[in-house]
């Protein structure tokens, strides 16, 4: 039943289309139960409590499907890489031992960790830019799971969690967000450094010390303290906002300024795409994300920017693995993901221009 | 009237089909009038005498057409340019300022230069490897010049150069070749060596100081003095058909172990000529490169190889700017050069491969 998640394409089917720049939302909660310690200063026994406890509380709840849970150990090395991938699930949680656990929503746009660094990690995610829409489901969920559990919290710090950086209101909001203008203009430097002096943080496609393969960038909330949930994500939105409005100017400016060189971009990107034999994942996330400009500079048929978007993951070595049906070596797994590419790009039509 | 033979697309229509390896085939003669001094040592009316003299001896020399007889001065910049892409004239001609010229043959397989270092440079060049018909014609020339203009010949040296380097038989002999296989394999500097060893000079593909895009290069005799034109032919006949062994054995070991890099790089290729928008010469040589071997792979069809042969001419600069009708600075020739190519890989196969 398990391979159901695993085989299934839930990045991109569900929720709104695929739409410029914005990837995706996420909103994260950490919690804790207050009887006991934090999973990195527990006992295994007491763990194994947190991990019945936490899977009890949630069995009855109506956004959850108890029929998708299940303990860490008990999934393959592959399965939870396909996991990681599809952004359900840390790496931290796809390399603890024991007593750790998921459950996922029907949908599948919810995926609840238990005992990675804290208790609970509640986490939401969606299509496009919508916090609103995130925040209501995953307050809905976490106060659902506070009416069957105790959670530790403190009147003047708020919610208590292992690590001090989450301590407060427990919450990451983050949006996935594909800013290749900025990149090939480079000023992405100069956007980090002002994202960052606004108490954001920027990171690569698979979080902390991944890089920005694709042009493909995470930027997240970095307080959690001494502010609001409402204020923290009220800022980010505006941020978020902003950097889109700077990623189009930059965009408009590249096709303004040098618009043969970026058509001979993005047009070599799709010839790349229906010829490789071998590529390896990095190369082609820079051609996926030159498709997905593509499609947003209406060069490509809309469609292409889901096709895009669906290859960011399916490309990923867990993927390919999944789709051989077994261990595949790298460069094996290059060949596959090359004839995935060539197959799903085999009839994209090539960039046409006047002059 | 000499705007056919800059339009015209002699090099590869003329004469045997492209075949593997082996691109053209070239011997040149040294010649100087015995009553004038050198052309680097004449005044300019002993310049004009030697042009006036030599014009005359070769106006009715059947195999050349005396109506694509012309001096340099009345060569705009760009038609000498034209001219050094289709290797018939040297770049050293085409700087000079005056009193020199040119006479080629009805099938433009032959074209005499004349007062570039020497009074008389008498070449024919031939597609394939074909060293005994070129001789065949390049001697008969000779003979019919001789037979009206008297050679500066030493019993002892033989026949007087400009230059050393040329004393004795006054003759090149080389051959174009595409060795794509050792260049890949890491071989060719090793190969260079041994063949300088054996006395012969290997080039780019526009002679001394070119580089080696496209992993062409230019094989010649050095030595010009102490051996007879059929012992320098003889030697250098047996180096090349070495190489051309040595260059399938290379491709053979590349196809063995590592196919599918191979493939990859070949199919790639394709690509990026079905869809670049801006592309410099070097580049294209290089892609051009890989079409020829894949036509010789029979990964495409046979008359790809000759499209690449007449493309290697045609993406040059001033073939570039000869096509759109007037001067075009290099960005522009970018962009010019890519729609050429698109348009003759538009319907290229892609490499197909079971495994």
């Amino acid at each position: 039943m398990f391979n159901d998640i695993l085989n299934d394409d839930f990045s991109s089917t569900k929720g709104p289309k695929a739409i410029p720049v914005t990837l995706s939302t996420r909103i994260r909660l950490a919690r804790n139960l207050r009887e006991f310690p934090f999973p990195g200063r527990a006992e295994t026994s007491q763990r194994r409590a947190v991990l019945t406890k936490c899977m009890e509380a949630m069995h009855d709840i109506k956004d959850l499907d108890s029929s998708y849970a299940v303990e860490v150990d008990d999934l393959s090395e592959l399965e939870r890489q396909i996991l990681v991938e599809k952004h359900l699930i840390s790496r931290e949680l796809s390399d603890v031992d024991e007593a750790s656990g998921i459950i996922l929503s029907k949908d599948r746009n919810c995926c609840i960790m238990i005992n990675e660094e804290d208790h609970l990690r509640i986490q939401v995610l969606q299509p496009g830019l919508n916090f609103s829409k995130v925040w209501k489901r995953v307050d809905a969920l976490d106060s659902n799971i506070e009416s069957e559990v105790s959670y530790a919290y403190d009147g003047d710090l708020g919610f208590l969690t292992a690590c001090p950086t989450n301590l407060g209101t427990g919450m990451r909001a983050s949006v996935m967000m594909h800013l290749p203008g900025l990149v090939m203009s480079k000023n992405m430097d100069k956007v980090v450094n002002a994202v960052n002096q606004l108490g954001f943080a920027v990171r690569g496609l698979f979080g902390e010390g991944s890089d920005a393969s694709g042009s493909i960038f995470q930027i997240s909330n970095q307080q959690t303290l001494g502010e609001s949930e409402g204020a923290i994500i009220e800022r980010l939105d505006k941020t978020l906002q902003n950097l889109v409005r700077q990623e189009e100017f930059a965009r408009k400016k590249l096709l303004q300024d040098d618009g043969r060189r970026l058509i001979d971009k993005v047009s070599r990107a799709i010839g790349s795409l229906k010829s490789c034999h071998l590529i390896q994942s990095a190369e082609a996330m820079d051609l996926l994300s030159l498709i997905r400009l593509a499609a947003d500079f209406k060069m490509l048929p809309d469609s292409y920017r889901s096709t895009a978007d669906r290859m960011f993951i399916e490309i990923q070595p867990g993927h390919v693995q999944l789709a051989a049906g077994k261990p595949v070596e790298p460069d094996d797994r290059d060949y596959l993901r090359a004839s995935l590419l060539r197959q799903k790009f085999a009839k994209a039509p090539f960039v046409k221009t006047d002059g």
